[in-house]
This record gives C-alpha cells, structure tokens and sequence, in this order.
C-alpha cells in the first residue's frame, strides 16, 4: 500500500487580508515540509478568510484572491517546496464570471486543477448561494500512487453529489477543508459526520478547520482524520492553531480514466493521474511522525475558550488594543471584565464603576474588588451631576427617568474611549436579557462588540462559577467577587428593584427561550410539551416585542446556531404574535421605552 | 374572442398581520365584483406580507397563512363571490414541508389550485432561495375560455422557466403578481420588461403590484396590463392604493390537454380546464370600465412620494404615532422634518432645538423659522449644563469633545421621546455622511428610523429645493427656510468647523460614492474613468473604515437598490483595502471615534 504524510495547517486568517493569509499559508507550508509532509490541505477560503459576503462581488477583490494563489504556487517553487502537494481555499471566478467557492492544487510551481464547491449552505449564517456559482465536477488527483479527491465543507454534509462521486471515482483519501463555525456540542456532530462518509466512500477522511473569531463566528479548528473503519486516526486541538500530521497507508489507484461519465452522484469525475513527481526537501524521515491526538475540552471550557478566542481575535484583527466597559458589580459585566482580561490582558481592560442614586454599597465594593482581583484599571465616576443636569431641563420620571441613567453610563463609557482610545467600549449584555428587551437602547446596549451576547443568563452563572474553580485549580486569585456571583440580580435603576419584579426565574425563563428561540416552538406546542400557557405567552411577548432593539445590537461572540445575529432574520414590522395570531398588532414603542 | 373583465388589486399589506390582510384582500375583491371583474389579481404574499423573512420557518405562521386562504375562499362564497376567479400571492408549505412562494387559485369556495414560484431571487435585499423550495410546473387556468398562465415577479425577470412554459402552453393572458420594492427609475426598466415578455408569450401581460412600506422597503404599485405588440392598456398610480380595471378581449383557448410534457423551458405545464362557471354578482355591465392610465411621477416627485410613504407606513405598522428629532438648522434635520410633517401632520412631529457653545446664531433662527412655517411642536434645551457637567467629570478634549455635545443632544431626544412617547426618534443622517462615516455613533445616528439614509447629500438639497417649490406652486409656505437651503454645511461642534474642512465637496463625494458603493466600481478602474487618483483613496479609505459605523445604523427608508441596508453586507472585521490590496490594516478603532 502506498505510504502518505499528511499536513493539516489549521490556521487563523483574516477576512480580506489576502497577502497577511498567503503569508501564513506559505509559513505553514514550510513546517509541513520540514515534517515531511507529501500533501498538505489548508482550509476553505484560507487566502481569503470566511466568510467574504459582499467582498465576493468585488471584481478588485477576487483578482486579487486569483492572483494570491497562482504567487503562492511560485513562492512554493522558488523555495524549493514545489514537490510538495498544497490543496488551498480560495474565492475565484467562473468563466462566466460568477464568483466560486474552490480548492486548488498547487505543484511544480503551478496551479494544477481547482475544485468548485457543490453543496452551497444557504441557511444560519451561510449565505452562499447568494455569492458563489456550484460546481458539478469532482475532482480526484493522484499522489504517490493514491487518488485523493476533494471536497469542500457543506459537502460533506448534504447527501449525494461529491460525497458519493468520490466513491464512484473509488478514492482512496477524501480530503475536505473547512470553514465550519463553532458551535455548542457540534463537535460530537461533526466527528459522527465524518465517520458516516469515510463509511460511505470507503476509504480514510481527512477534515481540516479554519481557527479563530471573525466577527460573531468563532472557527474552532479541531481538524481530525478518520479512517473508513471510524477510527479516529489524528485530531488537532480545539480553538488554537496547529499543524496536524498523519501517516496513512492508503489503497493504491488503478484506475486509468481521466475522466468518468455522470454517475448517480450527478456529478462528472475528473482524474489529474500524473501531476509530476512528489518530493519533499528531506527524504521521507524513517520515523514515523508524532500524530496528535488532542483531548476534548469540557463544555464550559469549550464555550470559553470561544468567548476569550471571540473577543480576542475582533480586537486584534481591527487594530484594537484597549477595551473600556461599565462596572456595575453585577455577573454580566463580571464576566465580560473576566473574559476581557483573559483575552486581551488586564493591562489593556478599563473598567468603570459608575454609581448613581440607586446603586447599592455591594455594587462599588464588587466592582472595585473584581479590579484588585484581576488588576485591570479601575475608576470611579458618579453619575448624579450628569443625570441632574438633565433632570434640571427635562423632568423626567418612570421608565424614562431609568433609561436616563443607562443613557448617562454610556456616555462616559464612550468619551472615555474616545479620549483614552483607541479603543472600543464591551456591551455586557446576555442572550437572555437581549431576547426579552430587557435593556436601555443606547445605554447598557451601547458597545462595539458584545462578548456574552449569545450567552443566556444561567449560562453567565455557569461560566463565572466555572472560571472561579479554574483559577483555584491553578492556584490562581478566582476573578469573581463570591458576592458577584450569589447577589440577587437587579439593574438598580430605581429604589428596591429586582430582575424577577419585570422578568420569571431565569432558570424557567431561558427554557423559554430556548424553545421559542433556539428552536422555533410555536406557543401551542410549547403548551403541549408542558410549559405553564401564562408564562409562555408573557415571554413570547416580550420577546416578539424586542426585535427592534435587537437589530440595533453591535456584533459579538456567538457560542450557538440560533443566536441573534444574521441567522435570525425577522422583520421589524411584524404583524404577526403567536400570542394573538388572529389580530397581532405590531408595537415599536413598546420597546423603544427600554 | 373572449371578453375578460381584469381586475388588478395594488394593496398595502403588513408583514405577518395575516388575517388584517386577507380583510383587506376580500374588501378589494368586493370592490371589484361590484365593478363587475371575472378575475382579480393580488399581490405576490398579499396575505402574509413581504417579506417574511425567519418567519417563512415557523410552522404556526405558515399554518395560519394556509388557513387564511382557505378562509378567504370561504368567505368569498359566502358573500356570493364565489363565482368570481380570484389569485392571491401567500405563503405555503410543499409535501416536504418546505416553505413555498405561492399564487393560489380561488373559486366556487375553494382553492382550486397553486402555482409556486420558480425563479427565487438571491440577491440585493432578496433571499428567497433561503427559505423556499422552488416549483417546477406552470399552472394555466381558463377562464371563460381564456387559459391565464401563472407567474410570480422573479419568473418575470429571468430568461426561460414560466415566461417560455407560458408560451409553449399557448397562453392567451399571463397573469403575474408581484412583490417588487421602489428603486428610482425602476419604472422604465419594468415596463420594458413587461412589453418583452408579452412579446415572448405573444399574449397580453397583466402585472399586479404591493403598495406600501415594509421596514427599509417601499413598494410602489405601478400595476400594468400590457398588450403583446407593447401597447400599454392600463396602468395603475405610484405609491397608493387602487384598483385597476381593465377590458380585455383575448384569444380563445382550444387546447385540451391537462399536461404538458417538460418542454424547452423545463417546466411541465398543468391546465385546469374547467373551473366552473365564472360569474359575477352584477351581470357584466354593457359599458366598458374606465381604464385608469395614471401619470407617471417625475424624479423628485417619485423619490419623495416613497420617503414619505416608507416613514408613515413605519410608523402606521408599528403603532407610532409622534416622532421627536433635533433640529439644528442645517439642511439634513429640515428635510427630514419637512417629510416627517407631510408623513404624520404636523401636530405628531416634536422638533427640539440643542443650541451648544458652537451653534451659530443661524441654527437657532433657522430652526425655530422651520417651525414656524410647518406647525411642528417646537422647543429649544440647551445643552451647556449637561455638556459642563461629563466635562468637570472627564476632562475630554478633540474627537472625544465634539462627540460629547452629539451624544448630549441624543440623550434629550431619546428622554424626551421616552417620557412624552409612545414614539421614536428620527435619525436625519444622509447617505453620504452615512457611507463616509460623518457623524457620531450614539450621537447624531441615534433614532429608530432614518428617513433619509438612502439620500445622497447633493439630493437632500435638490428635494428640499424641489418641496418648497411644490409647496410654492399649491399657494402654500415653503417649509424649507431659504438660509437652510444657501449656507455653508457644518456639524458645528468645535468653532468655525465645516463639512469641507473633512470632506470634499458633495457634488465630487457623491460622484465617487455612487460608483465605488453603488456599482462596486475598484479604484484602478475610478481612477481609469477619470477620477483623480489621490480624491478616490482618499473616499474609498473612509469608506472602507465606516464599515462598523454602518452596522449599527438604523432601518430607514430605501429609494435606491444599492444602499447601506441589508442588501451590501460586508464582514466588520475586513482586512481588504483596495487602497492598498497588499497590505490592508484593518481599523475599527478608526472610526469608533466618530
């Protein structure tokens, strides 16, 4: 059987920054090739980065993306590393000029052959039926004597087409790059996945992921090969880049077409047989490589890991070195100054604590001892000078003399950012809270990114408790204050006030939503499933009702599928309230009052 | 030949208020019965709205659509119109459960039969290919002995599929409804579209069309019927609703097939032969309708007709009644009170003026003379001791400075609209601020919709000319103060500041804004068309920074297809710079600062 050195360069690349993304590229070119490596697979649009949207439609940009990986099949040569086999995503055009999601070979110094994505996702945060041209060809190259065909991510998830041509062509690797985002327990999923099609086409799979945050995506990497048998033969880790290495012994091809018929698959196959002779600059070392077989992290550790990642990746990908967010003492803010300082380093976190009338003595203390605990800067600014001064001119009282106050924070969160900057102010609100409206539109809202936007308030709890016992586990100070985290919620904008005087047990509450919202239960079959029909119909409410506001939201992380990001598209007229099918009456105002 | 009695129904419908619209969907029907009509055509999703969006995915919305046209078969017999042939545009679900863009067929009590959209349109602010499974058969109905071919807007606009199936069935009218937003000068391109495709078929085109607006949207009515040598029959308003009718003496149908087999267009053609007998209340009235041929509307008459529209649907669908806006005397905030008036009255527009230590004496007279002429509630709070009280507080100069007086006003209007609400405050910003990243985020770009956020600036002057010469014509006052339309632009936020000290001049702004944003032009291929070279990097560069600005904008009212909505969606985190394709920076922090 022949004998394949594997590479799977799990990297980090940035949304149009095509020369930085062939930089790194070649880089993890080289690492393979000092380990050997006969074929390396980079991930889907690697040159690119993913996902592009409208940036597709830029005839500048995919000259630009064409030209990158001709240069980079030339650098490869001029190195000496043009022996090597380099499958690489990349946005390119069609003759007919329609943008293309595809994978090239690279060899010799040249571009070998491309494959077209097939299945193109159009749902959640894919959109790319709206961009990118199907293609209707598999592609099989052979190396070393096997016939590696290619697939790219969606692929491999929708039945028929490359997945079966590959076994119609009778390959003997299935090599598939990715740009799969994150999400909560989807790994589990994806590793089933690509167990079921390494079964189907008879033959070992190898899945290589993208890594890092891009805007409200997180890619998680977790690249792996899987054998026919499902037996997991390397994984990478989850959340870092790396370059993952395998020995495999692979069938040997024989078969001598260049080109097959339509077969069921509805796909034409194409065979490149001889694509030169495949070296690497070292012979192939006698040893074989270490594999890595890197363990899964644990659910909280994993949803943090995508938060820290999140934030740290949109800061530094936009030039952004220093964040400033408001203190209330609170779990939400707690958690993002935590999450911030994790990811970015206390150094560059400013915190500010600022009290007004109806602030409690734990909301400063908590605040100022979360500062001595984590070491991010810390300051103190009262609001009462400001909020008089309005109070003065306008005489306000109820829900707008408390949104007053939300409104005032911000301003100062903002200035203070403007002035100290650059910089961007956090907004520390949770899933749970944004769902139900439960916020001030420019007050707590304001904020260029949004850590736990996609975190429901249980969850909060969950990562505080669980960040605490990490750090004890380390000997570390735990960053969150013990009374941040048992304190009853209340957003202290007027005397007494609770979270629970406006909103049910969260607890009870984000069950809720994770019906309605994270699934799309309809009232009556949340009833039927055993839900109180009083309760459903107050949250349903409230959260019909938030839509307007939640459009005005900043990006942030998104740790699930069924966030509130562009994968959750309403409209913000919407007549239709499953509390009221009959006569739904539509209402901004309500929410305009936050 | 055949005599038809064409009844075309431009309605105003509200996205999920499904039993509201089919009220208004029977009204119109009633109204054309008493006019005599053998067959009625609504809009594309007259009964659900468009568009649905995320709310095309839950199954209660889709059962009540699909109740909802069964009941309004229904009720139609029961009002003894069941003898009418009435084709309604709804939301459906096919045997796999998957949604579909529907025309049903009713009559005698029932829906006879469906025809599902084809052609889904993927791009600009569409994104039916997300949510629907495309049909495969062309639907034709007699009708007292004409075969109505059946099509739904897209169909129209791409080559092959229905408008071919409809030929190759011999169609004697093809019928087609619609769901098709305002662009300006869209018109043209649509009747020339129509008089083609009527020659394609060699048949009259009857083309329905939603009035009203639906969140950025505008749909504008302009219903047609159009003969096959082009001939223009009938052709309803702009921008309100009617009914149009129109005599149509059409060839007899002789065919007598129910199927077709898949013909050149690819689509099998279903017949239904007979339907019953078709009648009408009223027997058919001896005298020819009046058959409307409306005018069309100039260019700035037709671009404010659609402001005007996409505010007061807004807020008439959303149950706003009064809006707050500052007002500083300048030309952006006068125009967009001046529609705000026209839209809601007067009496439901709260202007406030927020003089600061900056303001010329001209604002403050300017405004108050916008108040005068327009009747719109007026008041003046000064912002100094607000302004005083962040700065004893924070120490800020610069950007940081500037900011803080827009963010100061921001406040007011938000306490104001929350306390003297329900209402919303409008965001007066224009297009080209907008696209240059002009102005201050939480400050000036606070509201809950944004008029003219599809207005290049050199526009707002030429409306702003254009209304107070309306207003001349009628006898009445021009709202517009002359000083408004005449004096030097400036955001007056720091002493002697004007818009050029930063900008170039908007009628150079707008020429490359409307080739680099609204054709998606590159810079090499400005500059080859004769733009100077240093101008253009200097546009594209602020351009490409207010990305993140943009994101947080806003819904407003569209007039153009190329704007800032959801229809050009670019990553935030956007390494691509075509002002330096190599080595692009990305730099949110740049325009955080606003």
């Amino acid at each position: 059987m022949p004998h394949l050195r594997l590479a799977l360069a799990q990297l980090n690349t940035t949304v149009g920054a095509v020369e930085a993304n062939a930089d790194a590229a070649l880089e993890w070119c080289r690492a393979a090739a000092r380990s050997g490596a006969d074929l390396v697979l980079l991930p889907e649009m690697a040159l690119t980065g993913y996902p592009v949207e409208d940036l597709a439609l830029r005839t500048s940009f995919v000259d630009a993306s064409v030209a990158a990986v001709g240069r980079l099949a030339e650098r490869l040569e001029t190195e000496g590393l043009g022996g090597l086999v380099v499958v690489v995503g990349h946005l390119d055009r069609a003759a007919d000029r329609r943008p293309e999601n595809k994978a090239s070979v690279l060899h010799g110094g040249r571009v070998l052959a491309g494959y077209e994505k097939h299945h193109l996702p159009n749902y959640g945060v894919f959109d790319e039926y709206r961009y990118f041209r199907p293609g209707t060809e598999m592609l099989v190259v052979r190396v070393r004597g096997v016939d590696v065909a290619l697939a790219i991510c969606e692929d491999l998830w929708q039945d028929g087409g490359p997945v079966q041509a590959a076994a119609e062509a009778g390959a003997g690797l299935l090599a598939v790059v990715n740009a799969s985002p994150y999400e909560s327990a989807k790994d589990d999923v994806r590793l089933e996945l690509v167990r079921r099609r390494a079964a189907e086409v008879g033959c070992p799979l190898a899945y290589v992921n993208l890594v890092g945050g891009q805007d409200e995506l997180v890619f998680d990497g977790d690249s792996m090969v899987v054998a026919a048998d499902g037996e997991v033969l390397a994984r990478g880790p989850q959340f870092v880049e790396s370059l993952v290495l395998a020995d495999l012994e692979l069938a040997a091809a024989t078969a001598t077409e260049v080109a097959l018929p339509v077969g069921p698959s509805g796909m034409t196959v194409r065979r490149v047989l001889d694509l030169g002779p495949v070296s690497t600059p070292a012979a192939t070392p006698p040893q074989p490589v270490e594999t890595p077989m890197a363990e899964r992290l644990d659910r909280l550790a994993e949803i943090h890991a995508a938060l820290v990642l999140g934030l740290r990746d949109y800061c530094a990908k936009n030039g952004i070195r220093t964040v400033f967010l408001g203190l209330s003492g609170g779990i939400d803010s707690t958690l993002v100054a935590s999450i911030a300082c994790d990811a970015l380093g206390a150094e560059n976190v400013h915190g500010i604590s600022n009290p007004g009338a109806w602030s409690s003595e734990h909301s400063r203390s908590d605040a100022a001892e979360l500062a001595r605990r984590t070491g991010l800067h810390f300051s103190t600014v009262e609001i009462a000078p400001m909020v008089d001064a309005f109070e003065a001119a306008l005489e306000l009282d109820g829900v707008a003399a408390e949104n007053l106050q939300a409104r005032v924070r911000a301003v100062i969160w903002m200035a203070r950012s403007n002035q100290d900057g650059p910089s961007i102010v956090l907004a520390c609100g949770n899933k749970t809270e944004l769902a139900v409206g439960y916020s001030t539109i420019y007050g707590d809202a304001v904020g260029g990114f949004a850590p736990i936007k996609d975190v429901p308030k249980t969850l909060v709890w969950e990562l505080a408790r669980w960040r605490n016992e990490q750090a004890g586990r380390r000997g570390e100070t735990p960053p969150v204050p013990e009374g941040t985290i048992t304190k009853e919620p209340s957003a202290e904008l007027r005397p007494g006030q609770r979270d629970t005087d406006t909103l049910p047990p969260y607890e009870v509450l984000d069950r809720v939503l994770e019906s309605y919202v994270g699934t799309d239960t309809g009232l009556g079959e949340m009833v039927a499933a055993g839900f109180d029909a009083a309760l459903v119909q107050r949250v349903v409410q409230m959260v019909d009702r938030a839509e307007y506001k939640r459009r005005q939201y900043p990006p942030g992380t998104k740790i699930s599928f069924k966030a509130f990001g562009r994968d959750r598209r309403l409209p913000i007229t919407n007549g239709w309230r499953e509390t009221d099918p009959g006569r739904g009456g539509v209402s901004v105002s309500d929410v305009t009052d936050a």
